[in-house]
């Protein structure tokens, strides 16, 4: 059995048709990562079942794979040879992989000096055009969306990539069935994610209206720096060490609210200090190093259950980490002990070991 | 059905009792990869059936977590409170993993500045002790080996975890039962991939002896200026940019040969250059981004087809990419083109696009 990538192995639920071309890095089937010591520690002798949703193990190292093999997909189906993106990194590395897997052109818009160096390392190695703008990720977003605009008609259109891709979503949404295939064909109680631009959670919630039995209530989490949505209006200049989530003015507003709404769900702001220690708490309390913006759904659940908002009493919670640690070394070095340096002398050795 | 990791999942053929503890991250079930457009660019119009084995999606980023959960879980059972290891990175970071999952102190010696950044950053984050020694990985080993003899009949026996360590093999076997699983039963014709300190070509020959019907024939690389094995004597000063197979005397060294003897395999030397060329098409047209030691494996493979030593017609060939590109985004970086700079407005994207 080789796991096909997310749109053979979930077809029946994607508006693909049976013979549409499929671009894949064999994408999706990612770890549920059961998290009993992380629970403990959010949540003492509180009988949570704590789930971690290891999404920084997609080819690419983010959950941007499940969406990008949809839109490249479709980019093909449609003639394209040129791909364009605006991103603050994920989406950037996603697009370039397969649309090198696709033999397809493909050029990303950065904002010039704020991506950190593991992101734009894949996309230069993938072969990308990697264009540096001296703006923001919402004045790339928005030259993206109008040269796109201007090829519609064209015979060399140019497919756009970024999350007002519709077909981002259909497959993200396997991200969801996945969950609940994980846990036996049930929703989680909970199902807790950073929210930046918010196309995640907004699939997600179509993922599990259409294959879960039950549904979760959906928590939230953005930084403070850069919580639009918390705000309820948008942050010029938002500011958080959660590079992916550092959006102020999100694409998907209006779904997201609806999909909070519908789930009964939370949204809330934390501290970039509260992700950090989230964040050092997924890898040396269960060994899962992620990206600093991918812990915001811990710190978010954590934070409700200690404010006595979410019980956690015999729940089940999923936490969706987005992004591998090895995205964003920077942080880890600068948040770690530096190393120590020793002679290469046994009794050096011995000396330390005693203290 | 959620993947268990690979301890459960092979535990008949693992000696693994029923009641032993297991410390995992859900590690193995990585994609194999079809790689269609590779094989027309190694081997054109040659009807190779290529396949890329991404053990890079592993949870720490590379082949080793197979073989330390293995380790870690044994150590546990052990009753030790501590683990140490010397490393060129990835066996660190994997080693600083597990033993935060298992809630055990972590020790990793490496030799002072030849580590990529991602790789310590990761062993950082997970909350080990890195020991930088002013020696070599050889000087590293001793020091561990060392240590952990005097320890071993002591009440806090240090648990070893380098690939010395005969439960890393077991584990990483579980590498040839999943690629056997995912070709529908059969082993491929040509089994490819590094050869650094020996272990992994040692262990995938085991776990295809164990499990597969029909045995491949294995395809050995070494990096030119690191190759012990293919010059048959020791490298004192081994110098390659494929720091992962920067080994001048390996620990499998024997095991090795024996299983390119009994497989009636090939081991050869790439060039620097060659390694790059491979984990240049990787990227570029598959899609795929990996650590450079990672490409070596298809550098020799595309070396034996262009000598006409292997004959690519009808073959299947699986290549084993051992480590994530994120590991190293500093060769991505010099290899790569630099960014382009672009003003944030549309007609300067016009510009760029008409050429």
């Amino acid at each position: 059995m080789n796991w096909p990538g997310v749109i053979e192995a979930y077809r029946p639920y994607l508006p693909f048709d049976a013979d549409a071309p499929v671009v894949t890095l064999n994408e999706g089937n990612t770890p549920l990562i059961h998290a009993p010591r992380l629970a403990e520690q959010i949540a003492p002798r509180g009988g949570l079942q704590l789930y971690l949703k290891y999404e920084g193990l997609n080819p690419t190292g983010s959950f941007k794979d499940r969406g990008m093999t949809a839109a490249i997909s479709r980019a093909v189906q449609e003639g394209a040879e040129t791909v364009i993106c605006a991103s603050t990194g994920n989406t950037a590395a996603s697009a370039a992989a397969y649309a090198a897997r696709a033999g397809l052109r493909c050029l990303v818009l950065v904002p010039q000096g704020k991506i950190a160096l593991g992101k734009l390392a894949a996309s230069l190695a993938y072969g990308a055009e990697v264009i540096s703008i001296d703006g923001s990720f919402d004045d790339g977003l928005r030259m993206v969306r109008e040269i796109t605009e201007r090829r519609a008609d064209s015979r060399r259109p140019i497919a756009l990539v970024n999350s007002v891709n519709p077909w981002r979503l259909e497959g993200q949404k396997t991200g969801a069935f996945e969950i609940v295939d994980q846990l036996g064909g049930q929703a989680p109680d909970w199902h807790c994610l950073p929210v930046g631009n918010a196309g995640n959670i907004s699939a997600y919630w179509l993922g599990y209206k259409q294959y879960a039995k039950g549904l979760p209530r959906l928590l939230g989490g953005q930084a403070a720096g850069a919580a639009p949505i918390v705000l309820g209006r948008v942050v010029e200049k938002p500011e958080t060490l959660a590079t992916a989530i550092r959006i102020g003015n999100p694409a998907r507003w209006r779904q997201a609210v609806e999909a909070l709404d519908e789930s009964g769900g939370i949204i809330t702001a934390v501290s970039d200090e509260d992700i950090l220690e989230a964040w050092r708490l997924l890898a040396r309390v269960e060994g899962v190093f992620v990206e600093p913006a991918s812990a915001t759904g811990l710190a978010a659940l954590r934070q409700q259950i200690a404010l006595g908002e979410i019980d956690p009493a015999g729940r089940t919670a999923v936490v969706v980490l987005t992004g591998h640690g090895l995205k964003d070394p920077g942080t880890a070095v600068e948040q770690a002990a530096a190393p120590i340096t020793l002679k290469a002398e046994i009794e050096a050795l011995e000396r330390y070991l005693r203290g």
